[in-house]
């Protein structure tokens, strides 16, 4: 075995996710201090601090670093790392926002911050006051996180000009995964067999927002332009798609006890997925109807369920999207036979898109 | 009449407010035409744009103006107005969230964003599908206001240096009024006596955000430092404590015809406002039991509303908070009779306090 050159070693993974970690936590804590100082309701630190850490593959942060060394970027410098660290503190509103958006239970295994919130109120209170407080307590936490992804991004001790030149970046990607959800949204409840809507929700609430801009980003800190941006792209698009079309599968295939999430939401809340347009498309008039019926019912049960998946064998819909899922990730694996690519950031993408293809949570 | 110099013209404040107006107008004309170029849905800029058009006094924008002013800003430049109208579009952020936590059935006049957006898409859906289709609306239209307030930060034309000492300002507002908005979350459903803390809540809530923030990131802009923004602080937070004071009034006894809110609202949420603690404080146990039972109740009615009104005016919590409003407008004007301001900026302040006295909406 060769001795592992600079290269190598800084794109540790485990490493990255450590010193990430490491920044969260500590600007949680100044919060929780200045808080504390200024009278302020420790609750809000306290829940972003337990939301954070009780899981996460923390994807975004660790391809924003991958996108800087991808970039020329040496070291893993601690600008990189708070601007990396400020992703993920942005992807905890976006998660937050959305588990009361879907009502769902759980997350990450533990209950979500809306249903954890209300169970904590509830002394003194009505059930449906208690509910709604926790609902108002959830957008409020997701907006104090979207809030303090900011200002970890704005002190993550950039200099100005290289502050200037990330920022419009960001600004896109917010944009996108908000319109993303808003497409998710008002499809949700009335799925159709679109396929081609299905994909094009996921590429903008997903493949965008997951992959491609958290390269962009962390490419553009080590000085990329939009020539080099546009090879990652052709990386991070397809394996973005394959990341939603997994968590289409997840959402009604996966084990709760690995992925920490209910596998009837996404069939009881009708969402629009890939799935579930393809067996629409495929389905023979009765097969239609029966899904119809089920898809969208808020007291679908496991039983129920089970018609539905029994339904997506027989439509082909389930292996079909587990095709497009194969020829995705090898179509990003293709990607990174590219000159401009360092080979130490080709072997750490290569593997994410190899794990992306079979992941279970 | 003296020849207007160009200090007092440039203080017009319908005009500043028309400038805002039409950066707001052209950047959410800009958002739907990339929206339609990428197919992303139009509702979000046509729900936004019907928000920030049916009304609103604009003060954050214009104090920022008045705080560019006031720290020796000359004339009006083009990023000065598009940082204040930035202020607009994230108070348009904070008022979709606060209706939506508040449940407010109007703003201004007009449905708030999650009743209209629930009573557009109606057809097709249950009653409780399109309740909850237009709360989800709300966080996320709310949210892309957020976004979007960074997004006019952004592109202001500010020098990043410039841009850079501004930051840390708009960091500290935002974060102070989550708080002040986690803090009367808790405290709603419950008032108490406690005077301190109803006062903690509009100082944290109203007087930083909407009067001493805007007024120092206006100052910034022009170069102040934190003694300039110290002597503005003198002027804002007693002046911003009497809007609070006068918007509680306002929420009880104001007319809707002119607030454009209901005036139940307040008192059936059980809104913990120094006016009901003043009341709980004073009232004897007889008052204190009817003052119990009446508030926070959600089907209280005119006639409940009613009773309430004659214990506050009994207690003489009414009369003793527009001294409060009185005491606070003079201590503001006061404030700035300090050399270190320019003639035409003490004016509009000494304006803004007379008018926050007594206004009607």
């Amino acid at each position: 075995m060769s001795t592992p050159d600079l290269a190598t070693t800084s794109l540790d993974l485990p490493a990255i996710r450590g010193r990430v970690d490491v920044v969260l936590s500590a600007f949680l804590e100044e919060k929780a201090r200045e808080a504390a100082a200024d009278s302020h309701p420790a609750v809000v630190t306290a829940f972003l601090r337990n939301f954070l850490f009780s899981g996460g593959k923390r994807l975004r942060p660790l391809l924003c670093v991958i996108g800087w060394h991808a970039a020329g970027g040496h070291g893993i410098p601690a600008p990189t790392v708070r601007v990396a660290a400020s992703l993920e503190m942005f992807h905890a509103f976006a998660l937050i926002h959305d588990d009361l958006m879907d009502d769902s239970a759980t997350r990450r295994g533990r209950p979500a911050v809306h249903r954890a919130f209300a169970d904590r109120h509830r002394t003194g209170r009505s059930g449906a006051s208690a509910d709604r407080l926790g609902r108002s307590a959830a957008i409020l936490i997701g907006d104090v996180a979207l809030v303090w992804s900011d200002e970890l991004l704005h002190t993550a001790g950039l200099r100005p000009g290289r502050l200037a030149r990330v920022l419009p970046l960001i600004d896109t990607m917010r944009t996108e995964v908000m319109y993303g959800q808003c497409l998710d949204l008002l499809a949700t409840g009335r799925p159709t067999a679109n396929t081609a809507h299905a994909l094009a929700i996921a590429r903008c609430k997903t493949a965008k927002y997951t992959v491609e801009r958290p390269l962009h980003i962390g490419a553009a800190l080590a000085g990329a332009g939009p020539a080099f941006r546009a090879l990652l792209s052709d990386y991070a698009l397809p394996l973005g798609d394959a990341f939603q079309l997994r968590d289409d599968l997840l959402g009604v295939y996966g084990d709760p006890a690995v992925t920490g999430k209910s596998r009837l939401d996404d069939l009881r809340d009708g969402k629009h997925t890939t799935l579930v347009a393809l067996a629409l498309e495929r389905a023979d008039r009765a097969q239609r109807r029966v899904l119809r019926t089920l898809l969208g019912n808020p007291d679908l049960d496991e039983r129920g369920a089970g018609r539905i998946r029994r339904l997506l064998a027989e439509t082909g819909a389930h292996a079909t999207v587990e095709q497009l899922i194969q020829s995705r990730c090898a179509q990003a694996e293709q990607a990174l036979d590219h000159d401009a690519f360092p080979a130490a950031a080709r072997t750490v993408l290569r593997g994410l898109a190899r794990e992306a293809a079979v992941r279970t949570a």
